[in-house]
């Protein structure tokens, strides 16, 4: 059986995923979360995140447009998800662009038991303390081998670290996966990257195994992807957002086919 | 003359709906808004609320992704809404979720006078204070029977209560009525309910019969969704929420064809 | 060689946008943006907008939805780009509508240096201190000369003034121009003045001549508009809003053949 029996197996839990996100992607990650067949929740008030994140199946936290207020309730219901093991994703889009970024992703880590981060090669490093150029928020490029920022930091703070670019790489304790899926257009679409956190965190609420969920999530991202961009080629990223969309309600266990996976630890 | 007379009445008047809404529907509940006809306003401060109340056809209160301060601001806008004679919509989003969620709703209930209160049959009975479970806040089921929920909720808090599910209920103390329109699909595609909601204050702000302006509310959105899935079929979520904006701007008198109403407490 | 050569220009360049916009059209603007080749960036925190600002090829503020807070941002980050030669935009949504909207417009033009004011004749005549009246926040008519508006409000402010409308002018110190692009359904679909506005401070970053810059803006984006009024004229506005970000990914200098540019101070 192939790792995307995992598809199915997310659509009959239909987990609830809580979110506290960005307000540019809130309606990209809500639908996109429904099409996979997910059901997405946002709530951001201290005074219910612990009760959210306590019956959810996962908790996302992105501090895409953050504030003090916004990081301090991602803790609160951080917290409250390590107490029920629920996974926690942690997406540290811009962390590196200013310090407030940086030292905000570095606060959620300290006080929060971090499941999977997922984020650009710039912006993984930075919440490590690397000191690496980012230039916008959904780019950034890095020097140095991809694979063994993504080990170190996976170290360093004792989770799966999923850094996304033209290769994705997936790496925990248990190994390290490289995944070939995915469109360039994905770069030119607001969200996709955010998206793809929610999604990762869809796939931690049904499957243990964080390394095979995140793989799974990566690779069934990428080909929807792919397919998306190819029936869009002539139209442009307008349409190639609204595709997508169709494309992850309709992928399925026999996209195995064009999964691109390569495990690179052994 | 059929109920849809309704639609160019809308049309002509393009009334001014002020929404306080969430941070995940605020983009498609304006475009669905302008779409139809009406003239969405996004209005959020302390500071200018009751100014905005004042000069709408109609103010939508909806609780998606709420903070303390937010509901102060539900508040002194449903004030100034009541003051000026203008129609207030309540939309309960995950009441039942978080006690947060339930006891803020209940909070606009006793502050302010609500024409209206559109949910789900969870979110409604949680406002009313039975306990029922909620899972997710777009999904919701309820045991017992919804006409008698609805027609118990509407003289509970003297208003118009509208139950959307598979058979839509409406019920004030004039009468109650069935809508049997709409397509699974919106289930799958964010703010279908939260657009709903607004969609009832616009025809509010143009007809007084508040029984027959959400019965209309009601049966043009699910014909116009019909209409959009049906066109859809083959393409997934993405596409419908685009036709269904499509719909919206084309729904017409002649669409009482459509229309499946069933008054039932006669 | 056409002002069009200012597309290529923008794309090779690819700025970096810091908006302090709504949260109605924070998508439609970020992907509008990526679309056409510059890079978005959204970002609110006091803690970190004059970082962000300072770094951005131009800063855009839009107060479509303020509060006292948001305002607050604005003002350090206009100064932060002042500081600088960071070009800022102003987009005054609503002004009139409410005296907070009007107030916080006319805070931010007294406390920052603004390159570019954009909005309809309502809101510019509103934070110029005329007594108009304003309907809704896409709306707004305005009695008397446009053009004189335009002219007016640039001396008063010393900066460039973009008033948008059936025909949109555009004036400074320098001269005045009127640009006759762009399609009704525009008005139809929201954050399209909101987008233009980003639209306008992409092309402050890659030309001096703010003139220039605003003039081949407003011109590309109503290119952009037509094209894509064209092709879903038998669709809608959900259709339109998809396609349009469809064309601003591929307007190109040889589109200035479609430019509708009058110089009339002359």
């Amino acid at each position: 059986m192939s790792m995307f029996e995992l598809i199915p197996k997310l659509r009959e839990a239909s987990p609830l995923i809580h979110n506290i996100t960005n307000v540019v992607v809130t309606n990209f990650t809500a639908n996109g979360l429904y099409a996979l067949g997910a059901a997405p929740v946002m709530a951001y008030a201290k005074e219910e995140v612990a009760d959210m994140a306590s019956i959810a199946g996962a908790v996302v936290l992105n501090i895409g447009t953050l504030s003090t207020e916004e990081v301090e309730a991602m803790v609160i219901a951080g917290k409250a998800a390590n107490k029920k093991g629920v996974p926690v994703v942690l997406d540290p889009v811009g962390a590196g662009a200013t310090s407030f970024r940086t030292e905000s992703a570095q606060r959620i880590l300290q006080e929060v038991d971090v499941t999977v981060i997922r984020g650009n090669a710039a912006e993984v490093a930075s919440v490590a303390g690397e000191n690496l150029v980012v230039k916008g928020v959904d780019g950034g490029a890095v020097s140095g081998d991809t694979q063994e920022l993504a080990e170190k930091v996976s170290e360093l703070f004792d989770c799966t670290v999923v850094i996304t670019g033209e290769i994705d790489v997936i790496a925990n304790e248990q190994g390290t996966n490289l995944v070939r899926n995915g469109h360039p257009i994905q770069t030119k679409v607001t969200g996709t990257g955010c998206l793809l956190s929610s999604v990762v965190g869809a796939f931690c609420a049904v499957e243990e195994d964080v390394l095979k969920a995140t793989t799974v999530a990566v690779s069934v991202y990428g080909v929807a992807a792919e397919k998306a961009a190819q029936k869009t080629a002539e139209l442009g990223p307008g349409s190639f957002q609204v595709e997508f969309l169709n494309e992850l309600s309709k992928v399925s266990e026999a996209d195995a086919a064009f999964s691109k996976v390569e495990r690179v630890d052994e």
